[in-house]
C-alpha cells in the first residue's frame, strides 16, 4: 500500500508524508522514525543552537533526514546553517522570514530548499528564490503562523500559482492535517504531499513531556487559540504578525488580551513558564498544537503512524472513487 | 458524470453541491439555477423580511429550492419562518444562533433542518436538536462566521462526532471551497457534499452589483479579512464573536481597528455605505466573499458552474486514484 506522487519520486519516499521540523518535538529519533517508515523526517533546528543540532543529527543515526530553521533566529548565527548543510541533509526548510539571504548557500550545497509560506505573496517569493518545495501552511496549524489563510483554499491557490509560474516546484499542504483523510484531501487540492506537525507531536518519539502529550488526548479542535502570550513571556522577538497556535490553558486565560501587563512582568513570567515546562505543569507552560488535535486520540510510534496514515489515505481515495462509480 | 453520496440520495440531487443562502446574493433565480442543474439551491432569507422572501420564492418558479435565515434576526419575527415553511421548501437552514427554539416547528412541517455550525460544540447542539444536515463552516468562508475553526480539520472532526453520536445526520463542508478539487477534498475528509457561497456569488444570477463582481476577479485569497466594521456601520446587532470576512478596501483600511470611532459616527457611515452600495462604489461598500475568491476568475451562469465543479471533482478523484495505482 503506497501513494506515488511527484514528492515521493523526487525524494525517494514510499509515502508523501513529511515531518514538520518542530522545536523541540522533532528531535533526531522522531525524524529518523518517519524517514525509516518511508516518509521524510525533518529535525527541528528551531531558534538554533549548535549543541542541539549536533545532538539531534547524531540521534538520527544513518537515516536520511532533513532540518528546518526559524529563519529570522538562525540569521543571528548563520554558522548554524553551515553546520546543517555540512550534514548533507535530505532537505533544508526555512520558515517565518524572507529566505532570499540563505537560498544561494543552500542551492550551492546541492540541498533541496523547502520554504514554508503563509500567504500567496510569500509563495511567490519562494518561487523567486528557487525553492524545490513550497509548504502552504494554513492558520489551523499549531505553533507559529499567520491568520491570513486556511489550508483548504490556500493549497489550490498555491498549486495554481506554481503551475503558472514554476511548475517544477513541489507543493506540500500543512495545517490541520492529521490522518489519511487529510492526506487524501491535500492530494485532491493539488498538493504533492503533506507536512504534519501536531500529529507527530503526539507520538512516542516526540521530545515533549508526557504530561503535555496527555493533554492532547483530551482536547478537541475547539480548544486551541492563536496568541502571542508565550512569545512575550519567553522574550522571543517574533515579527508582530506571527502568533502561536496553542492549547488553551490557565496561563493563556490569564494573559491573552493583557499583553502589555505581561510584557511589564516578562522576566518573572519567563521563569514561571520555564519552571513549569520542566515540571510538566501545562496549566502554566505551553502545549503547542493546532486544530488537528481534535483528530488525535493515541500516542503511537511515529513509524507505525506513517503506515497508518498512508493506509487511511488509500481507503479514503477508494471510498470517494466509489462515489463516482456509483453514480447513475 | 456525477457523484453519488448520502446527500444526493437523501435530496434527490445529481451533484452533492448546495448553494449557501447568501443575503442578498442568493435570490430565487440563483437558487433555481443551482437546483435545475442538479444541485440544491437555498434562497438567502438573511435578516428576514416578508417582501423579499415572497419575491425571491416567486422568482424560483417551480424549481425545488430551500431557504436559510440568520437565526437571531429571524427570531424577532418568527412569522418569517412560518412563511418559508408554508412554501414546502426543500430544506430550511439556520445559522448564527441556537436552533433549538425553531427546530420543532421545522420538524413538524416535515422540512429537513440544516444547521450551520462553526465549532464542534455547535455541531453537538445541532445533533441534539435533530438536524438532518450539519454544515461545518471553516473560517475561510465569506460573510459572517467565527475564527475558531478551519475547514480541513473541522470537517473530519465533525464527521467523527456524527459517526459516534447520530450517524444518520448528513455533513456538508463549507468555507474555502470553490472548485472540484475542493469538492473532492471535502468528500475525502468525510463530508457528504459541500455548501458553496463565494463561488456562486461570482455568477451571472447572483443579486450583486456588477462592479462588485469585477473586484472579485482581480483579488487573491490574501485580500480578505475578518472584521466587524460593516456590522457597526450598518448598525446590525451581531453577537460579539461573529465577524464578517470581506474583501479589503479603503473603508476597511480606514475603520478596522478604530471600531469605537466608527460606532460614534455610525449614522453617517451607514448612509455612506448604503449610498455606495447603490452606486457600485466598493471602495466604500462591502464585497462579502471568502478566501476562495483566489480560485475565481470568471462569472459563469450558475448551472454551468455546477456541472463544471462536478466534472472537476471527478477529474481530481481520478487523478489521486492514479497515485494509488501507480505506487510500486
Amino acid at each position: 500500500m503506497a501513494l506515488r506522487t511527484r514528492l515521493t519520486d523526487a525524494f525517494g519516499l514510499r509515502h508523501p508524508i513529511v515531518l514538520a521540523p518542530m522545536d523541540p518535538a522533532s528531535g533526531g529519533a522522531l525524524a529518523a522514525a518517519v524517514s525509516a517508515a518511508g516518509g521524510l523526517g525533518l529535525i527541528g533546528g528551531g531558534y538554533g543552537d549548535h549543541a542541539t543540532l549536533d545532538r539531534e543529527f547524531a540521534r538520527a543515526g544513518n537515516q536520511r533526514v532533513g532540518c528546518g530553521f526559524i529563519t529570522w533566529s538562525m540569521a543571528r548565527d548563520p554558522s548554524l546553517l553551515d553546520a546543517a548543510l555540512a550534514r548533507s541533509p535530505a532537505a533544508l526548510m526555512l520558515s517565518f522570514a524572507d529566505p532570499a539571504p540563505f537560498a544561494d548557500r543552500i542551492h550551492a550545497a546541492g540541498v533541496p530548499l523547502i520554504c514554508q509560506v503563509h500567504t500567496l505573496a510569500q509563495a511567490r517569493r519562494a518561487l523567486e528564490v528557487g525553492a524545490a518545495v513550497v509548504v502552504a501552511q494554513g492558520t489551523e496549524a499549531g505553533g507559529h503562523g499567520l491568520t491570513a489563510r486556511g489550508t483548504v483554499a490556500f493549497v489550490p491557490a498555491a498549486a495554481d500559482l506554481i503551475a503558472r509560474e514554476r511548475p517544477e516546484t513541489l507543493l506540500l499542504a500543512a495545517g490541520g492535517i492529521a490522518d489519511g483523510r487529510g492526506l487524501a484531501a491535500a492530494l485532491a487540492l493539488g498538493a504533492d504531499g503533506v507536512l504534519m506537525g501536531t500529529r507527530f507531536w503526539a507520538t512516542r518519539e516526540a521530545l515533549i513531556h508526557p504530561a503535555a502529550k496527555q493533554r492532547v488526548l483530551a482536547a478537541t479542535g475547539d480548544d486551541t487559540v492563536r496568541t502571542q502570550v508565550y512569545d512575550i513571556a519567553r522574550q522571543r522577538a517574533w515579527p508582530a504578525a506571527y502568533t502561536g497556535r496553542l492549547l488553551r490553558n490557565a496561563f493563556i486565560e490569564t494573559w491573552h488580551g493583557r499583553e502589555d501587563a505581561l510584557r511589564a512582568a516578562s522576566a518573572e513570567r519567563r521563569r514561571d513558564v520555564e519552571d513549569a515546562d520542566a515540571a510538566g505543569d501545562y496549566d502554566v507552560a505551553n502545549v503547542t498544537v493546532g486544530e488537528a488535535v481534535g483528530l488525535i486520540d493515541d500516542l503511537p510510534g511515529a513509524g507505525d503512524l506513517v503506515l497508518r496514515i498512508a493506509g487511511e489515505a488509500e481507503a479514503a481515495i477508494r471510498r470517494i472513487s466509489g462515489m463516482a462509480a456509483a453514480a447513475p
